[in-house]
């Protein structure tokens, strides 16, 4: 008997009879003979609703009332999923992020999981429980309620099916899994079989919102499979693991791209220690968050620093740039809000050479121009204009051959 | 410096300016240098929301999942008021029923209160916090949540400021206080400013729905004073409390009505033992809840018994009682769904006769026909037309001087 954990996002258990369908696939699940924890995200927008409510009370509630206030979404997404699953005639409990023992650190609304006490779950398990636990949530060492942030409920499944011994973790969703590139962008996408932790991590992070990375880097760490597919369909999903095989490593595996890209440049900076925390301190205080950044080669001691936000949070960023740029002697700040990004990724280029070239090649066929570069092992990425993404994400996956 | 703890009702929390509002007057109350315990219930409907969600994904939700369901209406709103009352400078915190240690029995949607254990709220105190406890809920011996069923928020209160050894409860509402009769049927009702328990406990069983009888009864046990008073004036509200001048036990206090009664009466029973039992067990398996049951004298071992339900249960009540009323031999079941309820109460009627003869006098005076009378020590009530009861209540009001 399979023990397996199954994640279920918000729109997968929007109203009433999505909860229901959610229910059967869970009870087939359990029919298979598998034991099963499920883990439920809130319904729909409740979670901004709740967040609507207390910004009309108060403009800045205190974080750790908010936290309480946000638990309840999952609870009641929870609670509603074991009635139905008992309609259903199915042994069902839920229980809370507390309840099913998720210890976290005390960082409000983005605490993160110190370990997980499992031993209700697996005593609700081995009474035949099917056990829904609240995702997103998590409990400190005084009893306090937190939650885990952006992708908390993704990582809330992946820390349980760690700590339970899970055969994997299932995450449903509303996509049908992993793609070569965003289907919407280049009707060719072909959906990935298969895909590695790092791939991953690299697409998620740049675009492809299917799952958390953090869920992702936490799967990799304790060697759980994760499969990625939609809880509409019965499409088999996207299995993230870290089993690759050789030939299937050795390529471009997909083109991630961002159409939220601003990008700041601070001109003439005198290259010395402490200006690069000189800019980004202030920046962080401010929650202001930044993605890339390239700094050039400093010529006769001046450089340029560059970085990108995204276009919500420019006019912020600027604000907070103007006095910094005075003070630490540059000569100007200046910006651009129209901007994209786009990537290649796939563990296959680390060790081959040759991907970088072909990428600025298409691009520059294709009449695109190239404003900044980064790349990591597995990623090179490109910012251009936001105009020209779409043009280059089709031209980049037709070139690196995805859509066979 | 005392301690107090206040309750506020649903329709006090419905919104987030009404929350701001309750939040100014907890505030106020700790300015004036008291140790202040809140005890929130849920937003306006919120409840029977929640209700109406489960029974979208299924008509017999599972009770112990109901009740975690239900018991995030109260987190909310403490939530809620924790954060107004930080946005108004003051130190605050709100505890789920578990963080308060209210400790219950597992009868879901009906638990009892066994213990408080209120190590974590007096701590909280101490650090200078203003405590908001979320009100009809608690926690079980094996850390289930449970709720407390109809009045479970007032009975939470009184039961916390039992436990604290609070000076006073206070319930506010959106009622003024304890009236001598209905201030919209009695236009001259006068607002009483204290009451005995006793006597509270009556009027709040026969209609006057302003504090829940557990809570009041909680507060006879451990001598806590209750004062009921609205969350939306400066009315000074009516104190419930045991130290009543016996001038003022000496009279009727007040008329109660309900318009809600439906009368059954099983005509021919054979007066034999465990005829009583075979009548009124069906009816509560079958949840119906009996109130008035009368029984005549029985004339050649012949009775009638006539008990009282809800209107809605009528129909119910009565497909249960026609197999019943053939296997114990009756006669006829027959029903009369258009009835109301008139009492009089007052601690003074115990020993002073003649008051039951005056309400019979006037009732007849003014050509209203009593179809039921029972008593209990401080209260007499009779079953009459259910169009006639606004007047009977004015007449009594009168008769009985309660207008001045």
């Amino acid at each position: 008997m399979a023990l397996i954990v199954q994640k279920y996002g918000g729109s997968s258990v929007a109203d009433a009879e999505k909860i229901r369908n959610v229910a059967r696939r869970i009870a087939q699940a359990k029919a298979q003979g598998n034991q099963v924890v499920v883990v439920a995200s809130a319904m729909g927008d409740t979670t901004d609703e709740l967040i609507k409510l207390a910004h009309q009370v108060t403009e800045q509630p205190s974080q750790r009332e908010l936290d309480v206030l946000l638990s309840t979404g999952e609870i009641v997404s929870s609670t509603l999923l074991a009635m139905a699953l008992r309609a259903l005639g199915n042994k069902a409990i839920s229980l809370s992020g507390a309840q099913a023992g998720i210890r976290t650190d005390a960082t409000y609304s983005q605490a993160r999981i110190l370990k997980v006490e499992s031993e209700r779950v697996a005593n609700e398990l081995n009474k035949g429980n099917i056990v829904i636990v609240a995702g997103f949530q998590g409990i400190t060492g005084e009893m306090d309620v937190t939650t885990l942030g952006r992708g908390g409920s993704d990582t809330t499944a992946v820390a349980l099916a760690a700590s339970l011994g899970a055969e994997i973790c299932q995450i449903y969703t509303d996509v049908d899994g992993v793609f070569t590139a965003d289907p919407r962008l280049v009707p060719e996408a072909q959906q990935l079989s298969e895909i590695g932790y790092e791939e991953m991590l690299e697409l998620a992070s740049y675009g492809a919102r299917v799952v958390h990375p953090r869920a992702v880097e936490l799967g990799e760490l304790f060697g759980i499979p994760i499969l990625v597919a939609s809880s509409f369909t019965d499409s088999p999903g996207t299995l993230i693991h870290g089993g690759i095989s050789m030939e299937i490593r050795n390529r471009v595996r997909s083109i991630a791209h961002d159409l939220d890209v601003a990008k700041i440049t601070v001109v003439g900076v005198p290259d010395r220690p402490g200006i690069a925390a000189a800019i980004f301190e202030p920046l962080a205080k401010a929650d202001i968050s930044v993605d890339t950044i390239v700094q050039n080669t400093s010529i006769e001691n001046i450089t340029d620093l560059t970085f990108t936000v995204a276009k919500s949070q420019l006019a912020r960023a600027m604000e907070v740039m103007e006095p910094i740029a005075k003070s630490i002697g540059a000569r100007e700040s200046i910006s651009d809000s129209k901007l994209g990004k786009v990537s290649i990724i796939g563990t296959g280029m680390q060790n081959a050479p040759g991907y970088a070239a072909r990428m600025f090649r298409v691009l520059s066929e294709h009449g695109i121009n190239i404003q900044l570069i980064t790349t990591s092992e597995i990623r090179i990425t490109c910012i251009i204009n936001d105009t020209q993404v779409k043009d280059a994400v089709r031209a980049l996956h037709q070139a690196f051959k995805l859509e066979t």
